[in-house]
């Protein structure tokens, strides 16, 4: 394979790994069911990295599908600090591709120890991760080969809204939602393909730049930057539009620009004002998503169709993984080999 | 007064303030105490900020003092999108040192309407957040002058640690503590000034860096992050240990420095191996911390004292505070009113 092939590929591969986990969308949604019968006050997420950045997305599909708390839990003060935590009566959710993710496999047991019930969400149910879950959700995405991860990212978000969606009593209205956007990927992947080989001659020597979201899609700026930053050496810092405001700012010049993800929602206002604070220092921004045209004097914008409500991170991720690809190959990197990086993280 | 006066000067303060704060000290575990008496599920943190970094220190506080379960609780979900979440039996306790960030105070307001016991942490009980919380924690800093945020933040940690002191009935042995590191904090500040000098002048063309913690001191990273960013022109990036090896470990080069903050905890091994895997592709590493003598291949090093478990972040962000004070200062910055920042964030 060339440089970069299994990660197209596989950013290709993502509307039929979503169908193949809607194959078995309702039994996720059940099964989403029985963890609200279990009333736990919270639902505790946890994983690294790009499962990480889906368990960002997590908070919002509970809370906005049913009601739901849910919240990025610390791995760290269970199984460094070994905090006397109670969790009973507790859901744990764990996110891994691989399911081989030490500290998360380690976690998942000393939270089932202490009276969690537990659910692995992995493309392997055979992994350490999937054996040490009370239950497993299977991702179904495929082999993915590339190091930096795509379409288990994203088939991650859906399975969040199944299981919330589950929990909520509303699996049907959001299998059909989710469906409904298996339809829409190939548009989004059409369209970004069409911009994004521009878009890498503009930023060949960009060292650095910050991705800004709010709310849903403050996931979404977490993964971009964590695409360009392992793919194509720019140090990307994902923030939310008000921590931009809140002090970063204060960096930002003509040769440092900033990425927003405009998605339609409750969030866009925040981000529309902070791109515009960063215009106003002489900032480049970037706008991607369904309202990228929303963003007022954005010098590049990636436009994506809209999905319904909470869905548009499946689908704004996608004009961002297209351009690191493509960023990738104009700088000469290997997107599904980064330097340094392995496909399963086994530090600490 | 000369550029950055105020912030040196509130640097200075922090064990004056810490007195301060400690002569109500018993009150404040008292409203631990009751809060405590509420049984809430989880403890809901919140702010912008250097105040949403000490949030991420209370994570800590509540489940190491006392084995809860804290969360930084997202604004945005009641705030923007207006999320029917039953707030019922929680406890929130929001932080701003002005008491004036809207996007908080509003945050405040739906959750104590729709059922949530609701404390401010401020520096201004008289403030929109004051008169909107129920109770109200002082945080007795005095008034801040420099932008910057410096002995509110100490103060802050301080005063999340006296409530999860009181709500795990363990207030007296966590006052004597906080006692203790009053006393070490001139220690800390005199080591740290006759450090950073040098160390600024190495720095001074420094446009990048990541700084890394694990546990406890993620709060300290981001929050020396911060100071960076936003009093120096340094977009410096905070993450866990654990995250830099996931990814961004790929960008790093010689020219791209690594901080690392290390105290004697459970969270240092994995700091230890991030530091080490950043040295082995060429990356210069700073240390500071009680055990920044632990880091391995460490070009500069900022030690201070060790203070009683799990009070080092207070005396770990001194080293960085004083850094970025010198560091701004070299450049011909004033620290005191950085580029594009006012004390009281409007901005959504």
């Amino acid at each position: 394979v060339t440089a970069g092939e299994l990660f197209h590929a596989e950013v290709r591969e993502q509307p039929a790994a979503l169908r193949h986990l809607l194959e078995r969308g309702q039994e996720i949604c059940e099964l989403g069911s029985r963890l609200a019968g279990l009333a736990p006050p919270v639902f505790r997420l946890v994983g690294h990295g790009s499962s990480d950045n889906a368990a960002a997305f997590g908070i919002y599909a509970f809370a906005l599908i049913g009601g739901r708390t849910a919240m990025r839990d610390s791995i760290s003060l269970t199984t460094y600090y070994d905090a006397e935590i109670d969790f009973s009566g507790s859901v744990v959710i764990a996110l891994s591709q691989s399911g081989r993710t030490p500290d998360v496999v380690d976690y998942v047991e000393r939270a089932r120890a202490r009276g969690a019930t537990t659910v692995a969400v992995t493309n392997d149910p055979g992994s350490a991760l999937g054996l040490a879950a009370d239950l497993t959700v299977e991702l179904q995405a495929g082999e993915e080969a590339a190091v930096a991860a795509t379409k288990t990212y994203t088939n991650q978000l859906a399975a969040l809204v199944l299981l919330a969606a589950g929990a909520a009593g509303r699996g049907p209205e959001l299998i059909a939602a989710l469906e409904h956007v298996t339809g829409l990927f190939e548009e989004a992947i059409a369209l970004s393909e069409a911009a994004v080989s521009r878009l890498a001659t503009v930023f060949g020597f960009t060292g650095r730049m910050f991705v800004i979201g709010r709310g849903l899609e403050f996931a979404t700026a977490r993964e971009l930057a964590l695409k360009l930053t392992e793919t194509c050496g720019v140090a990307a810092e994902p923030m939310t539009a008000t921590e931009l405001v809140h002090g970063p700012i204060a960096v930002l010049d003509p040769l440092f620009p900033v990425w927003a993800i405009a998605s339609n929602d409750a969030g866009l206002p925040s981000v529309q004002e902070a791109a515009q604070r960063a215009r106003e220092v002489g900032a480049t921004v970037v706008a991607s998503g369904s309202a990228a045209e929303t963003i007022a004097g954005a010098a590049y914008r990636l436009p994506i169709p809209a999905a319904p409500s909470p869905l548009d991170p499946l689908l704004s991720i996608v004009p961002g993984q297209l351009f690191a690809w493509a960023l990738a190959s104009a700088k000469g990197l290997d997107p599904d080999r980064p330097t340094h990086l392995t496909k399963v993280t086994l530090a600490k």
